[in-house]
């Protein structure tokens, strides 16, 4: 018997969708290429330890109701992102040791730096979540990178570094790869630039117990049908339904919903073909680049040097780390990440050569020690085919303005959701899960 | 037998590369998605008045040697692009009536615009035509759009109106869409601004007879092994060679050679993927955005009033004009590009809609005459899904300095062609046609 409803990607986004729709009586398959579930988040037990680390998505805030209210309806826990101590700051040469927000930079530089991203924030306000190119003065604000941005406003060589790190940390991507009206979008769906970058109150609050990846494992077990290794290769619609191609078969239903990142879907044969805004969108929306690198060693030590474990770098590879111990506190276990250029950077490299740079970027921040891990795990999430990239989609100048309006407008019986598609928190577990309610609902709605 | 060598795409570029490869002995074959050969170019006979005009490219100058040279090659003739009389310039609501390159603005503009176009292209003659990322301050370049260029080096509106008419016609975009490292790089392909954009001694000189389509048809004629309605679905490679499947089949070769824009290789499933650089390359590269219209007439009307045919405008939806009657000037036909913003305005519009809008403009630049043709043609190059978007590829800020070392560069026996990798004239068919002889010679080389 055919399903009612085919839901392309197995990840919180398609996952989500699945779930709310079969609760609401619709026969529901799920057609994964990947051999597992969870997309860009992905729970993997290391060799040597034992321990559960996340290689994709793994923070969750208060700030995210979404997501949240999903952990708890599936009976997850959370625990907070160890974040006692002092921070570091490695900027132009020097490390320095800081408590709070705000690393001990110039009264100038800080000056600057609250003046610049007041302004920006204050921008951002200004842009509606879900349709940023209706904003006021859209065009302009579509037609300049966020670098040309931060060149023209930041006074100070430092504070345009403090945004560059802002942009690598949350957009995996240099200022120069996305819009400004972009940036001023996804910043405003986090609330600001705290909400995204803040651990207490924050994006950065908590974390899964078991891995984020049991979210999806989850929602995947509740599910009847649920089909891994299934890429679809090429999709037809016609008045009664959709058919999807896979190379072992095909699957018909009245609906399609695609949750994956729409660049995946710019090769791929639709029949019809999609309608012109939406086939060039698809081409418009490139991923980001990073590197989620961890190192594994006997205990946190640099706990006992009253360090926090967090850490921002304008030296590369590494730009920021954090302490991701278990809660349990042994093994310690830094994270570094790796992005945008400094991915770039080390893209060509092999799996040695990343981890002798990764750590050596650990050790300039917490000293030697950080050179000899138990072991070390790392995930290039531009080498995922089923990704293309993380943390999500970046919108160039001339998108949003030019094709935003596609983004989430179904095409006859196909629907669009992802976390490239969220109304809130893109490109985040929040947002996917958002985009995944939203497209069961559009859906119930229509089938009603 | 299996082929030696598949070369995916028959375009101006893949049916080169069949052809050197053919001569030089070696088995090949083309699979070609569409039922037709031409990509980018294609020959039309119209129904009423049974004139074959060219939907697609239709342009060649002198300053194109490889074009030229297989147009001789090929036994096919060219013909002068009609541009005698005085020119029409639609800006700020008037319609002025000019002779030669420059309409008559007010001196004062005409001096910014000199001053503007010479900084222009002696920034573009600083770029390597083949390695613009290698050129001094290469990333300072692609970190801005080209419009935020215009916007800070244009003194006077009507400067900027220029400036972007020159992105409209010859990338199909507004200048927001495209970094400066690009714009200054294609620019710089032609040998400056005029050279994209004049007839006499320039890319706009001449015109195929029988129509550009005839290269690519001659070309395939010539070749044994040409296979339409064959789009590619799956590639695999191992140590030995390329696997390529379609809907009805697989076909395998030693080496493969892809000749067609990158943008619709992004979701094409690779066994194994391909590396990073080049997946996220293939995001990054969306195709522009151009409607080209005709519409035609009993006899070029416009010469009678001492008119070339040739206008440009500030007002869509046609912002670029041509007479494009045939050698002997009967019937008349007027050509009338939709390009970059204005054709998205009417992207979701019927042909109906596009017909009346055109016409419209038209009648504002040659008067109610051109309101009533025998018939019209159009072609929207943004719903053609094995094309993507017309003239080309569009490079957005960071992709030159953070991909295009991947743009060229051979992943295993698989082989890039098509006018996006072109060396000069990106993007045109001279581009296509390098890009052709340049993967044969990389091929011939490496089988030797």
């Amino acid at each position: 018997m055919n399903p009612d409803i085919i839901v392309v990607g197995a990840g919180l986004a398609g996952l989500t969708a699945a779930r709310r729709l079969s609760a609401a009586g619709r026969r529901v398959r799920v057609l994964e290429a990947r051999e597992r579930v969870g997309g860009r988040t992905h729970t993997l037990r290391l060799p040597h330890t034992g321990l559960s680390v996340d290689v994709g998505g793994q923070w969750v805030g208060p700030n995210q109701p979404h997501v949240m209210a999903l952990i708890h309806e599936l009976g997850l826990e959370v625990y907070p992102t160890y974040d006692e101590g002092q921070n570091l700051a490695l900027i132009g040469g020097k490390v320095l040791r800081y408590r709070g927000l705000i690393p001990p930079l110039p009264p100038l530089v800080l000056a600057d730096y609250a003046l610049l991203s007041r302004r920006f924030e204050a921008l951002a306000r200004t842009i509606p979540l879900d349709a940023p190119w209706t904003a006021p003065d859209a065009a302009t604000l579509d037609a300049q990178t966020f670098d040309t941005w931060i060149l023209k406003n930041a006074r100070r060589p430092q504070t345009r570094a403090l945004m560059r790190l802002y942009a690598g940390a949350v957009f995996s991507a240099a200022p120069a790869e996305m819009s400004l009206l972009h940036a001023l979008t996804y910043t405003a769906h986090g609330g600001g630039i705290n909400g995204h970058t803040l651990t207490r109150g924050y994006a950065l609050q908590d974390r899964v117990l078991g891995g984020a990846g049991s979210i999806s494992q989850r929602l995947a077990d509740d599910l009847e049908d649920v089909q891994l290794n299934s890429p679809v290769i090429r999709v037809e619609q016609n008045g009664t339904g959709v058919t999807l191609h896979t190379p072992d078969g095909q699957h018909r239903a009245e609906h399609a919903i695609f949750a994956v990142p729409p660049t995946l879907l710019s090769g791929l044969p639709f029949d019809p073909p999609l309608p012109p805004r939406r086939a060039q969108l698809q081409q418009r929306l490139p991923m980001g680049a990073v590197i989620k690198f961890m190192a594994v060693y006997d205990r946190p030590f640099w706990r006992d040097a009253g360090l926090s474990g967090m850490a921002i770098s304008d030296t590369g590879p590494v730009t920021v780390t954090f302490d991701n111990s278990p809660p349990q506190g042994r093994p310690g276990v830094l994270l570094g990440f790796i992005e945008g250029a400094e991915a770039r950077t080390l893209m060509d490299a092999d799996e040695d050569g990343r981890r002798t740079a990764a750590l050596g970027s650990l050790a300039q921040l917490f000293g030697d020690e950080a050179l000899t891990p138990l072991e070390t795990v790392q995930r290039d999430w531009t080498a995922e085919p089923f990704s293309g990239g993380c943390y999500g989609a970046l919108f160039g100048p001339g998108v949003w303005t030019g094709y935003g309006e596609a983004l989430r407008a179904p095409v006859g019986r196909i629907h669009w959701a992802g976390a490239e598609t969220a109304r809130v928190w893109m490109n985040y577990m929040d947002g996917a899960i958002e985009s995944g309610e939203r497209v069961a609902a559009e859906l119930l709605g229509g089938l009603g």
